[in-house]
């Protein structure tokens, strides 16, 4: 947030709020789930915070005052959506294996009830890839995050028999599917059923991995 | 193109052009090249008319003398592509039944060496899902004609053994895989071999469907 002249803007913002904490983080959650909205509907670069102040009944300075500018914004929504994520990192209780796929396929199910969520998810992390795009090591390091874990559950599936390389592989793959169906569902709903398609991919990858087993055994 | 009030502009451009027929299409290729590469790496809201006319050392009134605005460019750019595509629409001497999954294979190959135009493409089919967005009827026909394409493909592999609802959820299932491995390789392209991925998941799903076919056989 920049300084400027005027002390009251010096004094941190929850010393600053008379009404309870739970006050400044029921705005700040406001103003999150309207970015969201915003991003996903235009867009990162098209977004503007004045749509997004107006969403919540609030100035554009408001806005501001709460995150700074729209890159800090956006860093502020991406993290904000981890906590609200089915696919949760670095989460220890996390299913394990087998369990952890069908948590996929879960996911996939509950997805089509969030189209919003599914359309910010999907915009961002392929705007993602334009240069100088603020959510680019945001989503690097996601997709990093996520093909170890299924790295992890199908070394559990596969007894520790394959080459960490093919796992990661699958993992790429299993993962592609979950994003490049969401794309396709998004603009044409009744076209796709994604846990059905993803179910189907991941059988399929895991009959995949079994055959290869087999062939490095009988080698 | 608006009309002015200028002779000049009341006759077709083809008409005006001193030069030979093939400097316009020159041209106008140039513009179209150069527009898929501020596109990709812009996005279609961000990019400028201004920005493309640049690439080509051109005015501004030159790309819209040629395309009319930025819009109709878009569209312009979308159907060139599908020119040079290696998945190609209504094409008759396509690649028929497991032919045509090698082919989509050797695509994902062949899209490793081409980067420019996979952003374009995965930049701009996942910001068609934005509100009002003008590519957004381009790419769901794109992803109708692909669905149709794979599944007769796959009806063929399975020799017309399964529903047609099964085929388009394992078609579904394979774009998918070929386009979310896409985002992953533009991001990070020494964490994803994106034909090993795909070839994995499309053997995959072909096992699934052989498992399917066998348990119709057995009941």
């Amino acid at each position: 947030m920049p300084t400027t002249k005027t002390s009251r803007s010096r004094v941190p913002a929850a010393a600053r709020v008379q009404r309870p904490q739970e006050g400044t983080a029921e705005r700040r959650e406001a103003i999150l789930r309207a970015a969201m909205k915003v991003f996903a509907t235009r867009g990162f670069h098209s977004a503007s915070l004045v749509e997004i102040a107006e969403e919540v009944g609030m100035t554009h300075s408001g806005v501001i005052h709460h995150f700074g500018n729209k890159e800090q914004l956006l860093v502020a929504v991406l993290a904000f959506r981890d906590d609200d994520d089915v696919v949760t990192f670095e989460d220890h209780k996390a299913p394990k294996g087998a369990a952890f796929l069908e948590h996929l396929i879960l996911t996939a199910k509950q997805n089509a009830e969030r189209p919003g969520i599914i359309q910010g998810y999907t915009v961002l992390s392929a705007e993602s890839v334009t240069d100088g795009h603020p959510a680019q090591e945001y989503f690097r390091e996601r997709f990093v995050g996520l093909r170890d874990m299924l790295t992890d559950a199908l070394r559990i599936v596969t007894e520790d028999d394959l080459p960490a390389s093919t796992l990661d592989e699958a993992a790429s793959a299993i993962i592609a599917t979950m994003d490049g169906l969401q794309v396709q569902w998004l603009l044409d709903a009744n076209a796709v059923d994604m846990p059905v398609s993803l179910r189907m991919a991941i059988n399929g990858v895991l009959r995949e991995l079994h055959a290869m087993r087999q062939d490095a055994a009988s080698e």
